[in-house]
């Protein structure tokens, strides 16, 4: 029933590239608060990066989605292009150059310039110890984390600058409040984002770009399974916070959405914890 | 042209209080996001407040309105009547008991009950050195800024318990984080309020009760004038933050709007900066 | 029995006035670091005050100490002379300006000047509910623990101001940061000393004067018995934050001691936890 | 007339060996506070390192200092020696792992343990935008200024451990809080390394090892000359933060000096500034 969507992902993408791609005929969401605008959602084809993605393009955005793997970036296009989205996506490990490269060459030549970018792609949190952590999980994780959101950036900047305006959002932890014992390095880089979010804050200002971070608590997805199926911890968890629940991927999809509305135009350079509870002052 | 709102002040409520109050019957505004509910706005007849009044009205909330002087309540009721909004007002000095007792019976007797809370009405920041304040400059200052938001939630509770759920909202100042000597104790009421919006969010959470704060950096007002209009400072001040402009009352407006809507259901006990920059890590 | 102290409090003050006061003819601590130097401690006869009041007697100042009750103010100067300490003693109750008065009097008339000022006296915390307090609640906590500091601080500054420099130090809580529902109020007033230490290290830094804050975690006290007698709970608490112990007062005498030395001369607004864990980044 | 150090760097140390190293007949500074402990203090060649490793030996502590230039460990030991304090020193690229493990072994060796490490060596802050950066600038800075404090304390700890405590102090400085736009990635490293010392001292605390945060301001040094030869800009700096005078070397030894000390003994997680001002609540 649904009209097969112009947007497409890798090989397809080629083939239709004379077509006006960056546009679903269903109109659907067009007439949204982010209509005729441009995001970009890495790490998107599940958890928090879907349920934004999803967010973005049911508020009119065109999104291009992207994760590591081929099958579920085809999964993700499918799901939110049936939901009558107007979705693209490619294969992006944001830590290789050849594929941000890619990601921007996408963007460049179907959607004209970009609005939004939300990094959310990021290492899995499972390392064990800072101490134990070798030099390459190190270099891993902070490659991942911290390095490839502020490269992308850079090399997604000029066709943000085009519109005058623009929106980042980096996707941070309660990790960097709160650091797990248990989660190491990657404790370290999620706090390197607040940092970041901060200088790129300054940075932009002049060009008319945002730059803010959203710092997602324990919300339901594979990433925190840890916490919350370990239920004497996560009872713990819930009496010291006073959390009546666990987060949602749309608490978090909720908020990127405010942050890239007008009503949000003189925010910039913040961290707001979605997390049932604040970390800091 | 405008339908003659059934919602007015003081007087004028006791006449009409058998008519369905708490509606307006142009109806504008009543499909919004907050359609149907009912927020109570401090210190709301100009500059910030009046802000944050008008856009939950826009939204479609019923909105109480209030300060300190009759006629400012009765020009700023006028201005949003006169745009179609559903509103009512009532002076209220939030630091007398009986001035909260009057609001909170109009609440009660007129809404049936309450969603939102935004505690915006305080002292005049200009209070000079913090050591030079006497105790009744103090007394003024922790009792209008601090106490008195308290004790407005304490007694306006019930009536938000009823719901199931609520939110509030405390309006604290840059100045919390970032003292002005210039500003002496009202400095401190601001950093206090940190802290309340912390300790009540986990005291409500349990009711479904949410609690944030709203930190505006320099915002256009009176309030602010002293600042914005040293123009040496203030372009100090734009440059330091890479400041690309003044905020307008609106800005924050924007961000308690989405504080009270269902986008930040999960979004309690944080402050958040609507500055043009972000004075916290 | 005891060694022949120069330092009495109160009636004996009077009969021994013309002999060389704020001296111990015993000579210990004389030769310490803070040798010749003043120091003000409230709070200070039993707990984390009286471990301030001693460590800064040991290190070579002159102790003038204070409590609400006589029988303690008492005891503790007896015990602190014993141990051949530069000490002497006065009621006060820190939120009563005619006490403030009497503490000013009596550094005024026997020491010449002040060169410390530790204001750790402040309401005990199990105060209930943040929106349970009355009116009389708040205005006691907030009035002892936030206000009185400060006037204290104005009326002693003309006798630290003598000296050319000085050092304040302000005694919060890690409540201030991590607020606990049961403590209420006591909560928002140990966050408001965070600010205050902040706006007065500006308001006095052209003075040469130095302010900061001691945030305690949970120190063996009969204050915190709360906490720590709870075993369940206590340890849950050691197994958060990876505590090995639980703190002890003169933890806290050795920041102050620390603070007031010339070795933090450049350390100033700066809010210190002693805690065996950090609780802000 | 001073006694020729038994403490030599490089070459020399070899030949010595067999003598009781880590200790000078002079016997200056062995009855310090720190006497009979051993600290590493990397890039101590000059400026705060430099200060830090001579108030730690002039503590009593043996010293093993360290940089990338020969020439200037040569120099520095030379002059720490001149003042019969307790120096050895080595060259050390700390993001080389030979390198580390050369420091790692003198330490071994020569003093059988290790009570304190202090990570000061850090890249040259004047690398431009964060977005202008290259993948070799960020690798460069995020490898030296973050994964190497990690790499190295990972090398030491076995010889931590042995002594049953031990304490570790990374230095950060004031552009963690407040960055500027002309230091780019380096403001992200050191917002990294706040991060770092939390996660650490949560992992370090079974072990009695306590992990703190140095948050230099401006200092003297050649460093920060950038800022402070800066007339006009430092003149607003300092009536921006009401500093009264430029920090010095020896005011980040202070601080260092009392976290080494048993004084410090509950103190581990925290980041503490030297600045003049406090860049946090």
């Amino acid at each position: 029933m649904f009209p097969r969507v112009a947007w497409v992902h890798r090989g397809l993408l080629r083939s239709c590239a004379r077509l006006p791609v960056c546009m679903s005929s269903s109109g659907i969401g067009q007439k949204g608060i982010l209509a005729n605008q441009v995001a970009v959602v890495t790490g998107s084809t599940d958890g928090i990066g879907f349920a934004i993605a999803r967010r973005l393009a049911q508020d009119g955005a065109r999104v291009v989605i992207s994760s590591r793997k081929q099958q579920n970036v085809d999964r993700a296009v499918a799901a939110l292009q049936g939901e009558g989205l107007s979705v693209v996506g490619t294969v992006c490990h944001v830590g290789k150059a050849e594929d941000r490269e890619r990601l921007v060459t996408m963007v460049l030549e179907h959607c004209g310039g970009l609005d939004f970018l939300v990094c959310n792609a990021g290492v899995n949190p499972l390392v064990g110890s800072t101490l134990g952590a070798s030099e390459q999980v190190w270099d891993k994780i902070l490659e991942v984390n911290v390095k490839a959101p502020a490269l992308m950036l850079s090399q997604l900047l000029p066709h943000m600058e085009k519109r005058g305006k623009g929106v980042v959002i980096l996707v941070s932890s309660i990790a960097a409040y709160i650091p797990s014992v248990e989660l190491g390095p990657y404790n370290v880089s999620k706090t390197a984002l607040l940092g970041l979010t901060r200088t790129l804050s300054l940075e932009l200002a002049p060009k008319g770009i945002r730059v803010n971070c959203l710092v997602p608590g324990v919300i339901e997805t594979d990433f925190s399974k840890v916490i919350y199926k370990n239920e004497a911890f996560w009872n713990i968890v819930k009496e010291n916070y006073k959390l009546q629940r666990i987060g949602q991927p749309e608490d978090c999809a909720g908020l990127v959405s405010f942050l890239c509305s007008p009503d949000a135009s003189y925010i910039t350079g913040e961290s707001i914890s979605v997390a049932g509870f604040s970390p800091h002052l």
